[in-house]
């Protein structure tokens, strides 16, 4: 419930950004969350936060696994479906002004279909 | 990666279900964790792997966080953006047939925007 009493108006959302935070022990299987996802959905948030005109617009929500570890940290955005592989602090400030605020994917850092 | 050496292909995903398991200490802020929606998510994978046509087309993760916490519990269901809040495992077999294997939301269950 909003700070007014009113409930949280989720049918504004126009994007949304999912970053797989699922952590196994190092040394098996690869993870998201071994590999530093909880750092890039940290700066997801900061960049939303530096975006006022986007909030309640956009958000940015920590999961399981998404499912292709092997290629991890994974950010996957709805309604587009665009799967975001291998993802990098370093890449979340062209993530957050092309995608987040300008709606334009980051090519460059798109999962290649088989 | 499959055990085939292939990797998952995420393209095929046609629907996702978010199920959030966010989890407060009882007594504060309610939490949809709290209120059973591990149960609820439990209950969804259990319906998809009766419908083995819809492996590899239809996901189930769970998630931090969704928003409206005095509701839960939620389920966000992409790319059509459908909210379900109050979700408990007793409405999960009407989920999975209507929705998930049928592709038309069930109506009683989408959250009331204000």
């Amino acid at each position: 419930m909003a700070k007014d009493g009113t409930l949280p108006d989720m049918a504004k959302i126009e994007r949304h950004f999912f970053v797989c935070e699922n952590a196994r022990p190092v040394g098996g299987k690869p993870s998201c969350g071994a590999r530093g996802s909880g750092d890039v959905a940290a700066a997801l948030q900061e960049g939303l936060g530096r975006h006022p005109e986007l909030w309640g617009r956009v958000a940015v929500t920590s999961t399981g696994c998404l499912g292709p570890c092997f290629e991890g940290p994974t950010v996957l955005v709805y309604p587009e479906a665009v799967w975001y592989v291998g993802v990098t602090v370093a890449d979340v400030l062209e993530i957050v002004e092309r995608h987040m605020a300008g709606g334009q994917p980051v090519e460059r850092l798109r999962r290649q279909e088989d």
